[in-house]
C-alpha cells in the first residue's frame, strides 16, 4: 500500500494486457497467482482481482476455480448484452415510448412453443402479441406465451395499460433463461404491425424463461427495420 | 467450515435467489455483506462471492465497488456471447470446416468504414472478401477490412491458406471491441456467396477493433439463413 506508486486497476489491466500481446504470456500460459502478481506490481490483491475480472470478460483470459488464470489458447469475441425493460430501452433512447396491445388469448400451445419449452404435451397459456413504440413509430412486436399454471397472477393484470413485458420482468424474476437472435423476413402480421414491406429483414431477439422447472414465459421480439444490439468492450 | 452442512455455491446462489423471488429482498434493496450473508449461511466468504457472481450475471443482482451488492430496481436480461475463431465454431458443431478466399485487395476506406474505425480522413486498407463453409454448405461470408499501417505483418499471409479471421484472432489481440447484430436482406454478393435468395434475412455479426488508438480490423459477417446466435443462463 505505498501510496505514490499505487496503480489503479485499470493501470494493472493494462499492464497484464501489455504482457499478453507482446506475448510475455502467449496464448495457453497460465498466469502468476493474483498475489504475486499484486506482490511484484506492488499493489492490492483486490486491485489485480478487478483487472483480471475485465480481462476475462472480454475473453482474452479464463479464470479459473482456486484463483489460477490462463491466457485463452483461442481467443474469443466476448459481447455481453443488457436486454432492458423495452419501455426503458425506448426512454433511455430518449423517445417516448407507447404501447398498444394487439391480442390476447388463452390458446393450447402449438409444437414450436412446446419445443421451446421442452414440453411433451400441449398445454393452454396466455397468448400475447403486442406492440412497442418509440416516437410513434413501431419499435419491437411481441408474440408471447406465458404460463398460467405457474403465473396465474398474470391473468388478473390489465394488459391493456401495462406490457406483459414490463409486468414479467418485475414480478417474475427467472432463475434459467434461454436467449436467442436471428434474423426473418417480416410476413403478414409482423410487416404490418411494424409498418414495413413484407420481406424486410428483421432481428429477433428470442428468450425464454423458468422458475426452476416451471415455465414462465417465451417471447420473440421482431425489432423494426435498423435496430442494433452493440456492446463495448 | 462446520463440514456437514457447508453449503456449495450453487446453493447460497439459489438461497439468495429464492430470497429476492419472494421479496425478502425486494428490488432495489441492498444485500448483506458477502461476509456477513457467509456468516449467516456459516458457509465461506468466497462461496458467497461466486453465488453473488452468477446473480449478478444474469442481470438480477447489481455488484458494487467495496464488496456492496444490490438487487437491480430494474432487472434485464443478461446474455453473454463468446464468439469464437470460426474455424473452431464450425469445427465445435462436429462439421468440417472449410474455407476460401474470394477477394483481397489495397483499398481507401470508404466513408462507412471510416465511419466505424472513427476516421475523419481515408486511409488503405486491405480488403479481404472469404466464405466460411460447414460440411461445404455457405456458413459465414465475411467482408472485412484490415488497417496495414499497424498490422503490416497481415501483407505477408497467406490468406488463401489461412482466413484472416483465424490469423487476427491469434495474433492481433484487441484493447477494444464493438460488436453489433442486426438484420439485412441478402443481395448481389451475400446471396451469391451464401448460395440464398437475394431477399433471405441474414443475421450480420459486425465487429471492429482496435490496440488502443490504432485500428486493427473492422468484419462484417454475415450468416447463411437459419444462424441463430444462443445464449443460456
Amino acid at each position: 500500500m505505498n501510496g505514490q506508486t499505487r496503480l489503479s486497476w485499470t493501470d494493472v489491466r493494462d499492464k497484464m494486457r501489455a504482457r499478453i500481446l507482446d506475448r510475455t504470456y502467449a496464448p495457453g500460459d497460465k498466469l502468476p497467482r493474483d498475489e504475486d502478481i499484486a506482490a511484484e506490481l506492488g499493489c492490492a490483491r483486490a486491485t489485480v482481482h478487478r483487472a483480471m475480472q475485465e480481462l476475462s470478460q472480454v475473453g482474452l483470459v479464463e479464470r479459473k476455480r482456486k484463483g489460477g488464470t490462463q491466457v485463452r489458447a483461442n481467443p474469443v469475441t466476448r459481447a455481453t448484452f443488457d436486454i432492458p425493460i423495452t419501455r426503458l430501452e425506448v426512454e433511455a433512447r430518449g423517445a417516448k415510448y407507447d404501447y398498444q396491445l394487439i391480442s390476447r388469448e388463452i390458446d393450447a400451445t402449438p409444437p414450436p412453443i412446446m419445443a421451446r419449452f421442452g414440453l411433451r404435451h400441449a398445454v393452454t397459456m396466455l397468448h400475447v402479441k403486442a406492440l412497442h413504440l418509440a416516437d410513434n413509430r413501431p419499435y419491437i412486436f411481441e408474440d408471447r406465451w406465458v404460463d398460467t399454471t405457474s403465473n396465474p397472477e398474470i391473468l388478473a393484470v390489465d394488459l391493456t395499460a401495462q406490457s406483459a413485458n414490463e409486468w414479467l420482468v418485475r414480478n417474475k424474476p427467472y432463475s434459467r433463461v434461454d436467449v436467442r437472435f436471428y434474423a426473418v423476413n417480416a410476413e403478414g402480421e409482423s410487416a404490418e404491425h411494424l409498418a414495413t414491406n413484407p420481406g424486410s429483414a428483421l432481428l429477433v431477439i428470442e428468450r425464454t424463461t423458468w422458475n426452476g422447472p416451471d415455465p414462465i414465459t417465451t417471447v420473440q421480439s421482431a425489432a423494426a427495420p435498423g435496430y442494433q444490439l452493440t456492446a463495448q468492450n
